[in-house]
């Protein structure tokens, strides 16, 4: 069987492991490894209160050449002060300590598989490893028990699907399942792969709407490129997703190019770049997708088109005002064809609109035209809502932008997940 | 027994039937009526999508008396188009006219009640008629029945404290109960009342948070000064209110103020101003709590403060944020101690922040500090948010500016309430 993995692209091993942070005994710790080095490339959260992990790995992703990733879920380390950058620092050093350990055992075979690609130097710095870290805001990790599993991490490390598998079970929190992807196309006549990895079920919002997501190929390709490749592909997928209107103080997406693919480097916007461009488009789309239909509670899945505005600020605003507004997803939660919500939603986003041209469809069905109800099917506009997936579509009458975004319904179960977290276990 | 109702200052009548918008045969028509003439202020949604009732308010307000308030329940009359604004024009002149053929009858004889005042003309004219309308959106109202309940409405008014209740009753759509306050106080020597009727239960959102707010008073004011002290008394009360981020098509807040309290007139920022208006503010933070706890599905209520804000605009935005933060409504619901869900929404807020100066605390409990967690007694803590009533407050460390809003938590009734609504009967 193929891998879909984050280990299908050439040149990574990865891992995920039980480490302590989670009481429920679920992988809580997770490590991808390029021993060749990988070219890096990442995008994080804009909220102003950040994880000592972003903190951290906003450093560490300047390297020139990064060998790992190393994950916890369970505990954000975010609130946590200087305590916690001292803690996110030393994850990254044990992780480096223990690669250096481990290679001359099993990452130097690994990397001799790959004889035409030089044997880097076997010390690895923690400047060179990145991190992220998943779970409660404001407490401690409890690092010992994660350094710990790290250094058990660097034994098991694996080019397996089994160990790509573990390390997506080990990123998650709410999530019900682990959400992976894989593309595989050629470039000048080399096999190239992208694969992905992504956790978030809630605190999801456009601008930065991953949580977490973990991207690795074998392509070639400069490292300004992968790094525009990757805000291109987010922006249109990741980005466009919101759960619950707000995202976390540790959303981070990275993608690793270990270069091991044998394709004809992309160093320009040429049509190879365009290939993997689109490429990794598709497995953030399919993350994205994923991610939507795993939502906290989610039932369905909604696309939100709004047409016609002033400005492509304002149509973003509308998109988000509608996919955010309690009333419409709980609406869409039961079905219910009240497009009124939807139009109030807009007539509050503060954005610039006309009255009598504002019009509204949910699916093909026209409800609202210029300003006025239209005589519609209340049955079959409520079976187009109660679909998994279905478009709602707003004009503005104001201009002539458009944009899009991704919602999901309100359900009792989001509330039955989010009311009762800290004091059981939230993992 | 007191009349606590919004007849219960001298020179108003009021009433409340079912005229057939609601399936559910509630009350659905409300009627106030000042025969003497009422000088009013009114402040109403800034929400871009306005309803016909809003529209035709603005212009009616401005006359120099008004004379009733005609209410609907069941239908916003929003998104209607020219139908809708045509609708709310009938509905004020049916009014007047239902009104001027009762006046021989009835109300000649309630004014003559009040004899130092002059009777006036018994003409009246729709001007001189506000209105409001409340329910779902986007569909025309059924006027011929409503019409036919204003004719029947008028013929029932009365000062009765029952008619009033009617009245509250009958604006009301997913309330629970009909929210009334009354305020009884002197001024120079002569009993002034200032009693109010309010309806909403969802859609509501700080700048405006009302949804329907009916206000009388006999107290004797300027116009100006009347205006004045509604926008005070809304501004720190009904706007400081969120049940779910989302300000309604519909808001409005009337207050008519008779004159017939005999109290020498306000007509400066004197100290009798300033009695009239802190007893409106009392007014209106009685039934702003009042909503809140009939919230859709609300169980509790929390103040939210933010101190330490480089502005006030961005003190009240971090309050808003923390206050419609679903996570944090969801903890609230749950009585879990998740202090970090406020952080992270204050840290997605948009406003100035220092990290390292950043502090919260849930009641007295100071959870965090200067960027740091503190240890606390998780079981204490969940006490205290678990109370019908607590404080959430967070200093940015960004400056000297503070504010405060009102929220509540969301919980699962909140979606069974919003999730089925038009194909069954919202009312």
């Amino acid at each position: 069987m193929a891998n879909n993995t984050i280990t299908a692209p050439k040149g990574f091993l990865a891992t995920g492991l039980h480490c302590g942070v989670k009481k429920s005994g679920k992988f809580d710790l997770a490590l991808i490894v390029c021993p060749t080095g990988a070219k890096a490339a990442a995008v994080f959260t804009t909220n102003k209160v950040v994880s000592a992990a972003v903190q951290v790995c906003k450093k560490h992703v300047k390297s020139a050449s990064i060998s790992a990733v190393v994950v916890n879920s369970g505990n954000a380390n975010t609130c946590t002060g200087q305590t916690g950058i001292k803690n996110a620092i030393q994850m990254c050093s044990e992780t480096a300590h223990s690669l250096s350990k481990v290679w001359d055992a099993r990452l130097l075979r690994f990397a001799r598989n790959d004889k035409k690609y030089a044997i880097r130097n076997t010390q690895y710095a923690a400047r060179e490893v990145l991190i992220a870290s998943t779970g409660i805001i404001g407490k401690q990790l409890p690092i010992k028990k994660i350094t710990a599993g790290i250094s058990k991490a660097a034994a098991k490390l694996s080019a397996s699907s089994k160990a790509g598998l573990d390390f997506a079970e080990a990123i998650m929190t709410t999530d019900t399942k682990p959400k992976q992807a894989v593309r595989r196309f050629e470039i000048s006549g080399a096999k190239v792969t992208i694969a992905g990895a992504v956790k978030g079920a809630g605190m999801i919002a456009p601008n930065m709407a991953t949580t977490l997501c973990f991207i690795t190929t074998d392509a070639a390709i400069t490292q300004p490129l992968l790094a525009k490749a990757l805000k291109a592909a987010i922006g249109n997928s990741l980005n466009r997703l919101t759960v619950d209107g707000h995202q976390s103080t540790n959303d981070t997406a990275i993608i690793l190019a270990s270069g091991l693919a044998g394709n004809r480097p992309i160093v320009s916007q040429c049509p190879r770049y365009k290939r993997f461009a689109n490429a990794l488009a598709e497995v953030c789309g399919d993350l994205a997708s994923q991610m939507a239909f795993d939502a906290e509670g989610a039932t369905r899945m909604f696309k939100v088109v709004v047409k016609g505005a002033a400005t492509k600020a304002d149509a973003a605003r509308a998109c988000r005002a509608i996919a955010d507004y309690p009333l419409v997803k709980c609406a869409v939660n039961g079905g219910d064809p009240n497009w009124g919500r939807i139009i109030c939603a807009v007539g509050s986003a503060g954005v610039k609109l006309n009255p009598n041209k504002l019009s509204c469809k949910l699916g093909p069905i026209t409800v609202f035209k210029n300003g006025t109800p239209r005589k519609f099917d209340a049955k079959k506009a409520s079976k187009v809502i109660s679909q998994t997936e279905h478009t709602i579509t707003v004009d503005l009458g104001a201009g002539r932008a458009s944009d899009f975004c991704y919602g999901c319904d309100l359900s009792k179960d989001y509330i039955t997940i989010n009311a009762e977290s800290t004091l059981k276990t939230r993992n």
